[in-house]
């Protein structure tokens, strides 16, 4: 069930193809999942996407490739992103993740989620001493 | 502005005197900051909340401190809460998060909340390749 | 600061007047909160949403009114919505809701708002036993 | 899966078949779906949200009716209902978007998701400019 | 399709059959549902999570069971938590809640999603009669 | 009250000053609003936000500017972005939406975040017929 529809042959279209390969280039893989065999649809929303994707994942980087994927999970787990929470969870077990560190991950962001509940509830006063412009 | 009321001498009940001896003993700073201010008006709630928010916070573990800052910060802009955003952003900078660090981390939290945005229109399949269980 | 103008004599309008009247007769008080004097920039809409709230509020009613202030509470809290928190927790408490009843609903609250992270966190099958209609 | 159970054969009751009738003259179609059929199991509820559902898309009106299905979609996709983005979606299209305005709306929601995520990590000062009271 | 991997054979970790029985000691059945038996990946995680879930729902309390229930199903719908939305609906349904009770239920979260969504739209001012301060 | 800090004289860096050069010509006004001044703390990044926003907001275009504006809104209001909004209604408004423009638009985006809560609550099954690729 979807609201696009994924391309037969994506590869026909020389926009796609450049961008598939540049995939397979950087992640010496030949598999493409499916955020980008279906944003092939349209070749122009392809290259936006996969462009700062890149550059967001890029090294050097100050963050490092874990915690960027870590990162990644934590904003989709807060947004219901299904397809995102897995994809980026297959990633960062790729990168190394175990599943001690998956389990403090799930704690923390559960826990953040908690107090995100909880202060939105209370409305309290923001600290000034937490203002950057004092 | 505010939906529960701060108590004015809090630290007359012992358990929130408890409390707040070890905020301030496990932090070495005499600031208590709001949250444990207003919480106080219920002793059991401030108790449970400084146990879990401790607990995650804790060393040794199996993410580095300034990590979990950043992902503490990452679920609270998904989840819009004002005073989390201004307190973990506070907790990174002491803890040495630079500004280059700081704009990384907006940039793949604002790049993350893009794409959660773009998966959650097109409602794609998951590839079978993601599932843990398989 | 805001997006919409309070007209300045609004009950000139004989439909805004209407419904001025209608909830001061229902919450038998002068006060009109400022949802309403700024609904009243567009009369229709403020009779439509001051009809649907009378309405899920109106007696009688399978649920009772404070157990219906909280779980509009609960629902503003994970919306972040600060005018809904404020006016829902201020009418709880005018009907009744105690401090420590209102310390339960945040504890409550914001457990949930953990174990939603969680769950969208592990992505894991829903039970069968769940479903209603097997 | 679900936790509410469509009736059998909910035009049994008449409110319910007004409301289908309604339904298949509005849209010239037998085709009745799921939110309907699901909504029978309280002929109230199916009677309230028919009427507003039918309001809001009425014509003539302000915003034009393709317009209305994609700010539908675009809401519907920051809360993650994922029925009510297929069933939009759906109407969109039958409505006339094509695939081009499709990836264009899709653009356009995402770029809104990344710079909210942006601006509620940086919380800035809005502009006074911005004030529509001033 | 799963991000963790329920263990084959949980209970032959003491730690996990512990929260089990205590589990199926406290909700006299022995059905234990899949957010337990995934959790059991990380047995220290397991323990945390079900002695807050424990706690949250315990009486006595200040709040009915069927009312948490209520207030769980509330805030996990506004989080689009499909699990926790499945698993509390069929929890009020067991404590009693009837189909017309939940119609309401339904016709009041969504109302107050209704309002959120109008208020976060016109940004006004919090009256200061909300002020729990003043 | 921030989290970044606006650089006193961001025109002293020739990056930012292209960017504010660009935004002066191409909105054919002196203002720089705020997310521009304070998004200067880093010119890497206020140049990618900045060619995305410009981006989407090119004419010609799929979608009309006042259009693109709605859409905008709508998600902020989603997302409860403060800044979005604010900026975006009164953009809005400067491309020629009404106040009677604006209250329809709050209608629906209103009755959409009512439907979604519904849906997200009934969990209903996604009717065939809207599936693409079928």
């Amino acid at each position: 069930m979807t609201t696009v529809k994924a391309p037969e042959n994506p590869e026909d279209d020389p926009r796609v193809k450049a961008v598939f390969d540049d995939i397979r280039a950087i992640r010496n893989t030949d598999f493409i999942n499916n955020i980008w065999r279906y944003l092939a649809f349209d070749p122009a929303l392809l290259e936006e996407v996969w462009r700062d994707v890149k550059g967001v994942m890029a090294e050097p980087s100050l963050l490092d490739p874990l915690t960027k994927e870590m990162i990644y999970i934590a904003v989709s787990i807060a947004n219901a992103c299904d397809y995102c929470v897995h994809s980026h969870t297959a990633a960062a077990k790729a990168k190394g993740m175990s599943d001690a560190q998956h389990a403090e991950l799930l704690r923390l962001v559960s826990q953040a989620g908690r107090t995100n509940h909880l202060l939105n509830g209370m409305k309290i006063p923001v600290d000034p001493a937490f203002d950057t412009e004092t």
